[in-house]
């Protein structure tokens, strides 16, 4: 029998290889595989939304540095973004945990505090999960469930040409944090008396350990009357996301370096590291901003908006999905994103 | 700081520990955590049932000897059978897989191949997931979704005194398979030339590795115009689903000894292993038949179905929860099931 390393598909090509020719056949079902969220149909005036996250020690957490409450808001937090991400509010989340023997009940009190504290901001209720012994690493696994009124989901695959392309807060800081907890990873490790150095580096720490999954965007969207086409959140990077919501849609893309919304402190951080922070802002993935397109109609809109950024527009897919460099070069944009299953 | 080790509290204890005090706060949130299924309501006809169940290699399956095919579909029954406990219809299934690297592209197809069979044969769509990589073994977290008619969602808490208790099928047989599964561990392991020896016993290792959820009594005591007044699936062990039912309906029950459903190969299994088949039927586990109850009303009805035996009655809360013996003596129900985080 013929044997295919995993590495030859990579996590997408894997996905698609094992799901494809798969059907839909319950009325219920209205959209399946290749989104933030399944979407699922009870009633006439709501859609309820799915999505699930498998998080895996040492593969998506390092308890090195990760504190366990840290730890469980943000495996909430990334569930909750990806119900925003199709404009829709969560509700509910179920948590499976795996649990090896070298845990304590006050460390999974300290867990479950992390999670409790990411639903009661966000108004989500803890409905149920499954709790088991691990015979190697802790487990975590999350499905959150979430609702949108009929025909308000937004979806990867609804950008138009001309559309303006918007991204939320700023990108590549959490990838900073984490570039900064590996550096001083042997401080926490004991292997010397120092304290670890995070002297005005204190935001980028943050947006590592916690994020905050931007329902506040898709509140002030719905009230300024804006419906985006296409939404996904920002979880691998901006260049992978945005070449999903392309692909998905048929189209390319233009988007200008300049306008890449970038926090100080991570500008600061890339040149300490000497890493180009365009980059580090394209590729480092776990910012969990949106990424979203508008009508060019929605343009004014927009710019009155805070904390969102106008980064380039849509283009027809023959031109491809291409970063306009600060000096005026234009470069195609790669999906480097932090793909777990081929590291 | 104290440190108390998880054993004191075993999995039930735990869980209770953790989710104390949790509040449900969205309309949509009608039942949490504490039954087979969390209830959602999003439209006045329908409840929206969700059941998540995470599997890990090592504790709950042993590659050595279980084909992934069969890990697959035992993976997706014992959530819909969670479903179907509720007295729902399973509709969807989300797929998590954390893939070490000793797995190849291969492996996930058969393993695929099993979720996708089980999946059609009980009419669900697979509409999501999370793939990624794993440092340790393999991975499985499945959610499961499905619906009922407003008010015909099966709690555990609503039996009443009087009330027959039914079971679906025969117990004890999925129990003696992995029995028979672990005696002939060597000979899949190579240690020696011989061929695994399972002559006769063919329904003891389908019963353990190729388990069916009984969405069949479903539909058949919804044709009889039974509705059951507590249900659960039976994963754990009768002794242990009978306490959850009674302590939930702060209840008592009497169950016989002489009516507790056994196939032939489990008797003879069990007399060859010298183990007590009523043992084994109590608190064996994994059999995924239906443990519900009845109004004594509804005695001819059940009393004429095929595949459902009548156990024993609900009593009032002080009588405890007894087995009456073949020889007539009371003994007291012990929930031996399998917790798997205290072993």
């Amino acid at each position: 029998m013929n044997k295919t390393p995993i590495s030859t598909l990579g996590e997408f090509g894997l996905i698609r290889h094992l799901t494809e020719n798969i059907e839909l056949k319950n009325t219920s079902s209205k959209y399946g595989i290749g989104d933030d969220c399944a979407v699922l149909e009870y009633s006439d005036d709501k859609q309820v939304l799915i999505t699930t996250d498998l998080l895996l020690e040492g593969v998506h957490f390092d308890l090195t540095y990760v504190p366990l409450k840290h730890l469980g808001y943000k495996a909430v937090m990334v569930n909750l973004s990806d119900i925003y991400a199709m404009n829709g509010t969560p509700r509910q989340i179920t948590i499976s945990l795996g649990i090896s023997k070298r845990f304590d009940v006050e460390d999974l009190e300290e867990l479950y505090a992390g999670m409790r504290l990411a639903c009661e901001s966000h108004h989500v209720d803890i409905v149920g999960g499954d709790t088991t012994s691990s015979y190697t690493g802790l487990t975590i696994s999350i499905t959150a469930i979430g609702d949108t009124p009929k025909g308000k989901a937004v979806y990867r695959n609804g950008a138009n040409e001309t559309d303006l392309i918007c991204v939320s807060g700023n990108l590549g800081a959490a990838y900073m944090g984490l570039q900064l907890l590996e550096r001083e990873k042997s401080v926490f490790m004991g292997e010397n008396n120092a304290q670890p150095d995070f002297a005005g580096k204190e935001y980028l720490l943050e947006r590592q350990l916690k994020p905050e999954a931007r329902g506040d965007i898709i509140r002030r969207l719905s009230e300024a009357g804006i419906q985006p086409t296409a939404m996904m959140d920002i979880s691998d990077g901006l260049s992978s996301e945005l070449i999903h919501i392309c692909k998905q849609s048929d189209k390319g893309c233009r988007i200008y370096e300049e306008h890449i919304p970038l926090d100080y402190q991570t500008a600061v951080m890339a040149e300490e590291l000497n890493m180009n922070v365009t980059t580090c802002a394209l590729n480092g993935g776990e910012d969990y901003e949106l990424l979203f397109t508008v009508p060019l109609t929605d343009h004014e809109k927009i710019a009155a908006m805070k904390d969102i950024r106008l980064i380039g527009h849509i283009t027809k897919p023959e031109l491809g999905c291409m970063l306009i460099t600060r000096d005026g070069n234009e470069m195609e944009l790669k999906a480097q994103g932090w793909q777990a299953l081929t590291e």
